[in-house]
């Protein structure tokens, strides 16, 4: 439609993580985040309780986990739901759209995983070059 | 192997980023963080230096894009080939780790990207929700 729209790679999005004041940026910020991509991974499992989640995500606080929980449900990622129990149970899951950015995130994380001893054997070679 | 082993989802590999020792977390933070996702994901399009660069990942400053360049080629993600011409031109560009890393970053940044009418409806409505 216009000049600007012309010279864009996906000329059919409208958002750009590249461009500091897009939206999504935050929320790609919020999805791997050092806590939310380990939540969103975690629930990409099923629907957890609070307290199974932070044991899953291994070394987050409740404060963390807490304000990680938060952002993703407010951007429509994970749904929390509250049974009317006593004591109240609170469970966690991934809404749809949750789940298809957690599929992505975790062949992200696996192929990380997977190339772990690449990486461990270039962090050698670097820290030896500089040593 | 082990017991320990029997129990984990994908028992051919070793890492494992919901571990909070392993170092597979770090590298995957490497990839995640703020600025080392924009980097990647811009060094996907080809080899850049140092200033184009910083163009592309509009907002960065020229520390952390330095601190971020550093740790991803420590990681083997990213080569860093200093021409010697005078000045001395320094181009940045993904090693084949760092290609297949970028490439699953690119399918998660496309799918957020793609996905957020739906983020920002989800924030507007949780926003109402508690006002």
């Amino acid at each position: 439609m216009s000049d600007t729209q012309e010279h864009r790679e996906e000329p059919d999005l409208p958002y750009d993580v590249f461009a500091k004041a897009c939206p999504s940026r935050c929320t790609l910020e919020n999805v791997t985040g050092r806590w939310g991509a380990l939540t969103l991974g975690a629930l990409h499992e099923g629907s957890l309780r609070f307290n199974e989640l932070r044991r899953r995500v291994d070394g987050v606080s409740e404060k963390m986990l807490s304000q990680t929980l938060h952002a993703l449900e407010r951007d429509g990622l994970v749904h929390r739901e509250a049974q009317p129990t006593n004591p109240p149970r609170v469970d966690y899951e991934l809404t749809p759209v949750g789940r298809e950015v957690a599929a992505r995130l975790l062949e992200l994380i696996h192929c990380v995983e997977g190339r772990m001893d690449d990486v461990l054997a270039a962090r050698t070679a670097y820290d030896a070059h500089r040593a």
